[in-house]
C-alpha cells in the first residue's frame, strides 16, 4: 500500500489557481489562473498562466501545454522548461480575450509554439 | 480536419462549476463545486457535486469519481447512473469537511463505493 499512497497527489482545481510556476533557473514567470480541461476525457489540456501585469492591471494569460509543467515539490510549484523571451514570443491573451476552447485553432497555435503533440 | 475537430470540447474549469449533474431520469441531482486533479498527471480524478441544502445551507457535498459522469451535449450537463438513494447512502461531506486530497483512504472510500478502480 505504502508504495501506492505516494502517488496521491491531487488537489481541487479550485486551489491550483495561484500556484506559482518557475521558470528552471528559479525565477517566477507568473502564477496558473485557470485550467482547461476535456469535458469528457477528464484531461488537463492547458494551464493558463498568468505572466506580468501589476495589480491585475496589464496582465496577460498564456495558455500553456499541460505536457510542459513539471510540478516540483521542492519548489511548491510548476517549473516551464522556457525562458522569458520564449513566452513574450508565446501565444498570450489579454484577460477578455481568451479563446473558447472548442477553437481548434487557437488549442493548434499554442500547441505548435511549444512544439507538443496535437491539440485534442 | 474537420472530424478532429468535433472531439474538441473543452472547457475552463472554472466554468465547470456550476454545471448540472442529472441521474439517468433526467433528474437534477445537484451541480458540480470544484474537480480534483492530480498535480502531475493531469487527469481530473473527482468532480465535488453539490447536493441538496438550500442557499447553500446544509448543502453537502459528494466526491463523484470522474469515470462515473457522463457529460450530455443534450442537456448541458452530466449524467450519472445514481439514483437519489444511492447518493444518499454515499460519501459527502460538509463544506469545511472535505478530505485533503493526499487522503488516500478517503479516495479509495469513494470509489469502493462506486465500484471504481482504484484511487490513484
Amino acid at each position: 500500500m505504502s508504495n501506492v499512497e505516494v502517488t496521491y497527489d491531487n488537489i481541487e482545481a479550485s486551489r491550483v489557481n495561484g500556484t506559482a510556476v518557475y521558470n528552471t533557473d528559479g525565477e517566477s514567470l507568473g502564477h496558473i489562473d485557470d485550467l482547461v480541461i476535456g469535458k469528457r476525457d477528464g484531461k488537463v489540456k492547458f494551464a493558463i498562466m498568468s505572466f506580468g501585469g501589476f495589480l491585475g492591471i496589464g496582465e496577460e494569460y498564456h495558455p500553456l501545454p499541460w505536457e510542459v509543467l513539471k510540478y516540483d515539490e521542492r519548489q511548491g510549484g510548476y517549473v516551464v522548461g522556457l525562458t522569458r523571451s520564449q513566452l513574450e514570443g508565446a501565444p498570450r491573451y489579454g484577460r477578455e480575450a481568451l479563446p473558447t476552447w472548442s477553437d481548434a485553432a487557437a488549442g493548434r497555435r499554442i500547441n505548435d509554439y511549444y512544439g507538443v503533440a496535437p491539440y485534442i
